[in-house]
């Protein structure tokens, strides 16, 4: 952390932030410059925040420095972390996008086995689709549970598909344990620091969605709660941050792509159906992820998406599905 | 729901329209305008995804009309609601403002008792302090736990304020409902449903923090998860939104406060502390919170910020605290 | 500006960082800590770009430390900047709050007259209206023009109110610094920088409204084009920035008003009728904002909004606008 | 417009909502529901402020559905606008991406000369440079004006490159219009009204930036104001938002391309350079920019970024734009 001074700040006030630095048992370094004075924080922890200084007299700024995180940092991990299902078959991380498609939710085995044929022709590794299901009123579809998680090893064994799926609480994580490849946590719940935990102590990668309006420091952060119980397999997922638009649901921010690629060592999934809330902005949006060099995509499908019990409207179609694969080899993307 | 056909649309792009409304048994009426018809929907759920129609052709625009809240709004309950505790010492929801107050976290039993004492002779009357705590770092003290309750129960005991306190999961609130007066959710938990069901079935009442991005439709949308459980005694705070601005944590979006009103017959408090993620604007918000005419304040004293184990830069010190009740008095406020 | 070096870092990285900056002409100053080195630049000037740095191999961050304005800082300038209008008559920056009332647009001579007569009885200073108005749609009527300002003239004839009118184009300041009192400059122009040096070599004060989605170092800059031409008679007014929010056009940021109160000395003024966009949250919000302590109020009054020819659903009746005026005093604001 | 009554609405509130639409000389159409009547509003102008009924009692809320914009709308027009440079040498809006690439500003000729020559080798049809310079500081390298645009004349001249400029006031609209081949309208502009109209009656092509926090609605009323006056010949550019991120200057909105393809016929060019801000983001933002379809690229390019006059953080160096332009190859984007 750095301690801005005012011009006007007297010897009495650089002396007082340096001794409740001090008081706070961290180490002060006084920095003069040509028109005022500096002091750095050292030894304090990463996540020390700015307003504690605030209201010493003479201060001007405080302006944090470190960072928060470390497990999730590049600086502690030079290299890429690769994540691999199976014996190796699938490799997130590595040198090809990996593309996870399928429904929203599970509704019945025949409309996941459907949906699981076709992602598959289409050229997806993964199968995704819900077993829980967080939904923002209380009078929709929840999901099937464990019938659900059932219906997901079925796929998964007719396909040969790994399965991806989301754990909406604590509670319901040794389920989901059990019967998935991948560990999702879902948006609302970057921030369910008992889920998180949870994740941490599973033997499973874990795919984190970045919350609607989470800045990567706390994206990272949330990172950082499963890998400190653990688990270094995490997958981080952008699926669109909430702005001032109108005309999507959210804005995908590919932005956050080489920044996480440079600060982090862990691979990048973007989730093109959530950011675009609507069916005509997931194709381009998907192509758009790929080109800027992303690990994975993550891609809602569903045959029948006007009857979808959730999220229909934002599902391709299959046609539309093999379409979307078919832009991607065109851009010779390697999957 | 509305839809907006383009003026090109033929009868057969019309009719295609009215046929999905109708094959989702739902209810379609044509309204033919001068330049283009537009189709209403009725008997459909309320929270209708508009993105369902965009990909028909000659669908210009889709456009949400009805809301898919019912408990939480006037038109079900037209008479603020509001709620009482003890023998109806405290009215939040009344003529007057209900100011609650106290540390970001309960730390021991005799900084519990000596801020709860300094905010009682201040004015508060209810005692805030969080015994499970929500961190943004896996690396941050997580608070004291049943301890921490029992402290809380001391002070109500000791002081006579009622006591406010957060549950950060469901599996802990069986604890904060036996302890507390008022079980509070946090913003990052606004929509954990597992959590707002179970809040749905205590018999305390609820102060549910909006998230940090969340719409109000989304906001009443959590409060009707916990109403549709059985419980309607929920208090909505707002505490600062999410914006691009560098100058404070969070920006208090105080427009949303006569528009609650309007909107719902649920009591509204304010957390300026929050709001301000630092010390020198939390004053000036709590002030321009209790001029907008909300029911209750609810803000952080700490009586050694500096030492504070969460959240101190943004507590206010013992007499701050006694200098915004007594602005506020000279503002009229009833409280 | 603070550079931070990654652990990794060699020193051929950081001495390559040092030659950069010397080779720029400014100073290096290396601050080694406990895990990294960090390097702070001196002699740049304020608005050094951080990405200059980032693509230097072993570079984790670069921080931004000094401020690029420099007129508009307390530092600079410690005592607060009073506006005087008249002999005195009217003091923006003083002890009381100044209201400024009046329709969106001059649109005859007896509209103004008679809008006017009413804020004046309900005890406005100032009379606002514009005489060009930036309008979004190409369609929508444009103000009077000089018509406009030979109204306003005679309103502050009749009425010894003083005149606040916005100056949309540099080519139309000479009129307007003629008829006049207090030259705006509106929000869609904060950055329009031959207006803003225009109204730097005007003899009148400025009211300079915020841009809709400005930070405030932005705001302060574009004070700053005002002031290096000469005129040191600038009010900033907030009037809401654009967020995510959907129950209001926008969002009334008044975490700015102690951030500037602490970093500027100019007044600051607040507008609740742009930052609301409907009657029905004005009059809270200028409660809220009169209770922060800013110096004035713009507010927006019509004697028949519905027929107004621009703004009319955000304008106040006469007697909401009197009634403003009796909450503000029973608040025991000075006026 | 569509007003939405309360279920407790009585016959007299509807009805004084329908004497208001009527006494504003438009048409109320009733639209009885099962639960709530709602009221159509016909032959209003298409920018109708919903808040004109929401004071009415019974009012629950108010929607727009008419579009203020006509002529941007691809209802007026049906088919792609393409915009022809020479004799159809160059042809935006076409089947080919166009490449637009040069520096921030044009600082002298030699340096323009270097920097034209290197991106014509790497396949840019366009050079951009700006003889003006909107800065955010008064302090900043202002542009090198009429010398500026002599020097641009001269780089066609020489490279047979056509030439995009900005044009910051309307005042300076001739000059540029004699020396550029497209009129560019920055950022900051876009709502500049007086320069909107100047350029619609210009005779050269605009590309019109959107501003930082523009919706896309508000970004067509911008480019209705340039065709408004005659000029059809607009280019919509999507340079970034802003947002509450802090790893990049500004947020890339690519969801905005495949929504204004939909809704408008004029073509679409992305700014991967500004919505950066910082130099290791663009080429991944631009290859992300193409692969949603756009119809044009513009790109900063310096051969001295670290010595720019402006922007040059945010610069590729020409190695680097060649790579881009590999990069976009090997994708099968046809140039």
């Amino acid at each position: 952390m750095l301690i801005v001074m005012r011009q006007s700040a007297s010897d009495h006030d650089v002396q007082k932030v340096i001794d409740r630095i001090e008081s706070l048992g961290w180490e002060a370094k006084k920095i003069p410059g040509e028109e005022r004075v500096a002091i750095g924080v050292l030894r304090n922890p990463g996540q020390t925040d700015p307003a504690l200084f605030l209201d010493i007299a003479g201060v001007r700024d405080v302006i944090p420095v470190s960072k928060p995180y470390k497990l999730v940092s590049r600086e502690m991990h030079p290299d890429n972390t690769t994540i691999s299902l199976g014996d190796g078959e699938v490799v997130i991380g590595g040198d090809r996008l990996v593309v996870m498609a399928g429904p929203c939710a599970v509704e019945s085995e025949k409309q996941a086995l459907d949906i699981a044929r076709e992602v598959k022709k289409g050229g997806a590794l993964l199968f995704r689709g819900g077993a829980f299901k967080p939904r923002s009123s209380p009078y929709s579809f929840q999901g099937l549970g464990r019938k659900g998680l059932e219906i997901l090893a079925k796929v998964r064994e007719e396909t040969g598909l790994f399965i991806v799926t989301e754990a909406t609480d604590h509670d319901v994580c040794d389920l989901v344990e059990e019967f998935s490849d991948i560990i999702q946590i879902g948006t609302r719940n970057m921030q369910n620091y008992r889920l998180l935990r949870r994740a941490g102590q599973a033997r499973k990668p874990v795919l984190l969605k970045r919350g609607m309006s989470a800045t990567l420091d706390e994206f990272f952060m949330a990172a950082e709660y499963i890998m400190s119980e653990g688990n270094s397999q995490v997958i981080l997922c952008e699926r669109g941050i909430r702005t001032f638009v109108k005309h999507s649901r959210n804005t995908l921010d590919l932005n956050a792509v080489p920044f996480i690629k440079r600060e982090s060592h862990l691979p990048v999934v973007v989730d093109p159906s959530h950011a675009a809330g609507r069916r005509d902005q997931v194709i381009p949006l998907a192509r758009a992820a790929a080109a800027t060099g992303v690990d994975g995509l993550i891609v809602e499908v569903h045959n029948d998406p006007d009857r979808a019990l959730s999220d229909g409207p934002q599902s391709l179609y299959p046609e539309q599905f093999s379409e979307m694969m078919q832009d991607l080899r065109r851009m010779n993307i390697a999957m």
